[in-house]
């Protein structure tokens, strides 16, 4: 017998994932920030994710409930943000003991929706059912040109790497009060100079492989242009910034950083450039020193680093 | 300080529905099997609904895995089939301990994907994250053409009331084998003759009785015509039949009997019929005796019968 703590988050993702089935109407299956089906006739596709938000595991018990909202629906919207589209409907499944004291539900909602509706997301449905501690299941869906989704996997060699804002730390608060990059992600598809987007959750190190893994490229990060909030290892292995991760073409990289700026009238950080040597990640300090970095992200159920 | 125990599920429901946004394109919201928007340009329109499947709630800790799959799945196929609709699309989160054994948890999702399968839906996408037990939280979307999902707010005074088999008794294993009437839901709504139609999961009486509420009418049950697997208590209250309770005016009532029996192959059970007393809901047996029937559904948190 193997147990998911043996097998460890990643590991058993990809081989439940293995298991789906598959239709026409879908173009990209799990894998990506979501997955995306068309919708004939609308000139739209649809995305679809779903998060997780369980106490003990996401939020401590004791914390802020319109915190804990936040987080719930920022998560689904920052995933909906990655591809570049507009967040749609929402769904909300709350497991709870019977002890728990309803007002604390209520705020828990109020910091749902209030994240909803400043995003354009509307909760429209849901289920409450007992379950041993709190956890909130939310399913959101979104809208997006047909076959402009940006996904992981369109990194070229050559491209500029680019991250939405600093990173790291994020268990001082901003894993709970992040505000999702809807409205950037949603402007860096419209640029169309994107090649390739995700948010990070796991860890600049860690996402970037995906990234690098889905395109078949490499990248170079330039250490000392990473933007942080604390350490540069805390920024590289933290998770949970939620920022945007995404590339364009050399050409384009001054165009998209001159555009971002007058959009969002704050400097875009160019982080590092992919290469052609697929999977290969390594990072480079100014003083000419070079390391290669593997992943040690935050494992569901391992509670050893997953080096993959 | 209020506790979800001391409000119930029900109560608790109806409060966060009230929290919920609204937009112009959402045409049902929450309170109805799923919820229902519009897909402008299609001729469809697009239904979602969520269901959770918790260990110790809604199977027991040792069951056998396909069979919770299959529950798990068919929860979801049988809200969409109650709006009579074609499943799509459909997201799966897990909760799990890291000492779960991995094999049970494919085995899980071969008993949901067969279902899916069966009835044209598709596993896109979901997550896996660590929890104090097993959870399984499904999300699914479905089509309809435009402005003909069934509601439960439809039912008229005069109609008959069917259901689509028998009640009862669900505990021996039905609870966790049904075969969700995905083909019954599409093909009632396709004869255009029914006029609502949800799908019993409380159990006949309560589900009736919500029914009878947002149609703003009453019903007569007629004690003998109710199909059961066991006494008429356990076809009233039992739960989790997951069989379809749906009206038709009185004079297209044998036409769309004949129409069931020349597709199916079995009867269809006329069982009562609704009446303009709003939200009286009575019981009638052949020797005359009659009897008010009073909520008494399983309700999450409340250990208690819920009376409202």
């Amino acid at each position: 017998m193997n147990t998911l703590g043996q097998i460890g988050e990643h590991e058993a993702i990809k081989r439940l994932t293995a298991m789906l089935g598959n239709h026409s109407d879908l173009l990209v299956g799990a894998g990506d920030d979501c997955a995306v089906a068309t919708l004939p006739h609308t000139g739209s596709d649809q995305v679809f994710t779903t998060d997780p938000v369980i106490e003990g595991v996401h939020f401590n018990p004791g914390e802020i409930p319109e915190r804990i909202g936040n987080k719930a629906a920022g998560r689904v919207l920052s995933d909906i943000a990655a591809m570049g589209a507009q967040p749609q409907w929402m769904l909300v499944n709350v497991a709870a003991p019977p002890e728990m004291d309803f007002q604390r539900l209520e705020k828990i909602y109020a910091g749902m929706g209030a994240l909803c509706a400043r995003f354009g997301a509307t909760i429209i449905g849901g289920d409450l059912a007992q379950g041993a501690c709190l956890e909130l299941h939310l399913f959101g869906t979104g809208l997006v040109p047909e076959g402009s989704a940006l996904l992981r996997s369109g990194a070229k060699p050559g491209d500029a790497v680019f991250v939405s804002g600093p990173l790291g730390c994020s268990i001082t608060g901003k894993h709970l009060d992040f505000v999702p990059r809807v409205e950037e992600g949603v402007f860096l598809r419209e640029t169309g100079l994107v090649n390739a987007m995700m948010d990070v959750s796991d860890g600049l190190a860690t996402d970037l492989r995906h990234m690098l893994k889905q395109s078949g490229v490499g990248a170079v990060l330039a250490a000392e242009s990473i933007p942080k909030t604390g350490t540069l290892e805390q920024a590289l292995y933290d998770g949970e910034d939620f920022e945007l991760l995404f590339t364009a073409s050399a050409e384009n990289a001054e165009t998209l950083q001159r555009q971002w700026e007058r959009r969002f009238g704050r400097a875009l950080p160019m982080i590092g450039k992919a290469t052609a040597e697929a999977e290969r990640l390594e990072l480079k300090h100014g003083d000419g020193a070079s390391v290669i970095l593997e992943s040690k992200a935050f494992e569901h159920f391992s509670r050893v680093d997953a080096r993959n």
